[in-house]
């Protein structure tokens, strides 16, 4: 048997364990050698493809392939370049069949969320429309969750458990000093449409009262009454509140918190940040003394309290996308199944890519509240096996020690490509 | 010889290893039977003496005092009030010695930055001034890092080490999507007038282009047009940039950079963020893809990633002033001595009370590299030490098991008590 050449690649905003997820797909194939000869990683995702920037995964070293499993980011570069169907965009599709061809790639694996797999399930029909032999497997991830037929989504899991601990940690620091000063605490917190990141902070509550008192998610219309409402009775019998908000935080007619309208001196739109819009309006109509912190990227980049429970995850699904593919299988996608709660227990699945792409899974209405300020406990046992476990990178100097690989480029055999407008 | 009561209380701004110092005394101090009898901690800070809300520390189990060591907060709740002098406050001091009395107190510790230290020292004037025997002993805390005589303060090598992963993490994170997204990254820390917590994210700094490449000091006028400049020269020769901003970065006039004269829809002034005013300011004058972190308390109580040192110091200096105060030492404040940089090692001196209160402690200007964007050589050398070590909290599902004590109180003796206005 001939072996071929297998690419991968990294698609959508990073996570803290795409690239455990990196480096299980190119330890899996290194036990295949009788199909898989090189994996290829595409530089910035597909769009290394198209370009034909190819990075020599073989010539990293092993150690450097395994710290992967520690280190966040996209180690090979990302990006959120979508390809559209077969009849807009034949010359990107002619141009992946000469960039396989050139480098003998019959393999290719795309690792990110429910646009990537879109991707993925498109470069799979090459083999039927377009007669280039290719095996296509995705390879979840989305700190988002929302990813369809998968338990769960790789990052998510670790994103989660950053959130948990640090509303945790900040709703200490507001009970130390309420008494005399700061009253009320608003983290904000990624997850797009999807309430997944916010809920996941209610895995902090316990019966001290730690953790947050309120939750605003993209799934429930901001009620701005009753929002106050509950803050104020909260500070009222706790002497003090905790709230989490989603990015997507909407009002009833769609339009998002943190489009406030607010213009700077010069006249521009203020840039997004929803808590700073929460705490104004908590300010301006209950005058507590508020402090507001705005995680972005460091949520999602977390890896130094990384789930243990996302990385095995993630590992074990780009492990399993490249047996899936040498045992035959296209156009699919390995899936996380749960098999139990509690204890947490979980094995491999599958499901095809068609009914993946670009479907965005909700949150059950069942996991909020009936006053939809917090999550119910129906919420809180799914989502706790999911940050169990610490799986932390080793240290130098007081610093994680995170890989950089060092990213050979495999000689181009192609002229360059420009994309079709 | 007859043992007396201890009075130890928590003030100021809370850090993730102040409890770490409330464990140090409380384990010291029954290693003293012959001296100190039972230690009773103020509920939040000096308020606690003067209204006689007193914890009972010996009611807490041994385990609890214990996890005091990897708990953030403040577990006795804190405040900033301030004591005026003896003749502003006449009625505030005589009601301290009323409840000193009371309950047989004669120990005073104070566990605080500045401004604490300020009110320890005159707590020990009470001998003196009002004929009331009373031996009081500071012990330094403050995140800022802005106290004089010590070393350094505890809590900050915590902070350092949350803010110089954080932007680490993150800087890795725009790396992986800024040939096609984010360009610039904007992190926000804490540290008032005082530049420390923003200079140890050039920790992160390293030979692969990783960590901040740009940090806005307290102690540097900010000049908007070098700024812009570094902004756009960075991203051009390295495709992305990375700025860590201290919340009181100035302008020349003094005007902080946080006062944007932003106002919401409703013409209220926008709540502070010093981070979106920058990243405004990026987009507006270069128009580059941006984003932004406002770590607020999520740094300062980032006990999850407590640096190891930092533990080590804050319960050696509570310990410490519990030996200074039985053998004898009287308006006194242990200190860190370092001895040297590498391999790193320090000792405990101490430094008196009344030279210690109210004194700021600024950056050297040669902790500033030229041209005001980031650290020195020697700057480094005296970060570095801070942050090494991980002294990981236990883990019970995917949480720390943070202690929040029974505080049990001691029955008042005393009619109640109104401040002074």
């Amino acid at each position: 048997m001939t072996a071929y050449n297998a690419f991968y690649a990294q698609s959508g905003g990073v996570t803290p364990v795409i690239n455990a997820s990196a480096a299980g797909v190119i330890q899996a194939a290194s036990q295949h050698p009788d199909k898989i000869n090189k994996v290829y990683a595409g530089e910035d995702g597909i769009l290394g493809a198209l370009f034909e920037e190819l990075i020599d995964t073989s010539m990293e070293s092993e150690a450097d392939i395994e710290a992967l499993k520690m280190t966040p980011s996209g180690a090979f570069g990302s990006c959120r370049y979508k390809l559209k169907s077969i009849e807009e965009q034949r010359a990107e599709y002619e141009r992946l069949i000469d960039v396989f061809k050139a480098h003998d790639i019959r393999y290719f694996f795309y690792n990110g969320g429910g646009d990537s797999q879109d991707t993925a399930h498109k470069v799979s029909q090459l083999s039927d429309s377009m007669g280039y032999p290719i095996t296509c497997v995705g390879v979840p991830k989305t700190i988002d969750n929302d990813l369809p037929f998968t338990d769960c989504s790789p990052g998510f899991g670790s994103v989660a458990k950053y959130v948990a601990i640090s509303i945790l940690e900040a709703s200490m620091d507001v009970a130390s000093m309420s008494s005399t000063s700061t009253k009320v605490f608003v983290m904000e917190v990624m997850g797009r449409h999807a309430g997944w990141i916010a809920a996941a902070a209610g895995l902090a509550a316990d019966e001290r009262g730690l953790g947050p008192d309120i939750i605003l998610f993209p799934e429930v219309p901001f009620d701005e009454a009753a929002f106050l409402a509950k803050v104020a009775e909260t500070v009222k019998n706790k002497g003090q509140c905790s709230i989490v908000v989603s990015e997507g935080a909407a009002y009833p007619d769609g339009r998002f918190l943190a489009d406030s309208g607010v213009r700077d001196a010069f006249g521009h739109a203020q840039l997004g940040g929803v808590a700073p819009v929460v705490t104004g309006l908590i300010k301006a109509s209950l005058g507590f003394k508020c402090h507001w912190a705005v995680c972005d990227y460091l949520q999602r980049a977390a890896r130094h309290i990384g789930s243990k429970t996302d990385v095995e995850h993630a590992y074990a699904l780009g492990h399993e996308a490249v047996e899936l593919a040498v045992s035959g299988h296209n156009a699919v996608m390995p899936t996380i199944v749960r098999t139990s709660d509690e204890p947490y227990e979980w094995k491999l699945g599958k499901a095809p890519l068609a009914e993946v792409a670009n479907v965005e899974e909700k949150m059950p209405t069942d996991y909020i509240s009936e006053d939809g300020f917090f999550i119910t406990e129906a919420c809180r046992r799914y989502l706790a096996p999911l940050i169990q476990g610490e799986d932390y990178p080793s240290y130098r100097n007081g610093l994680p020690e995170y890989v950089v690989l060092k990213k050979y480029k495999v000689a181009k055999k192609l002229p360059a490509f420009t994309l079709t407008e």
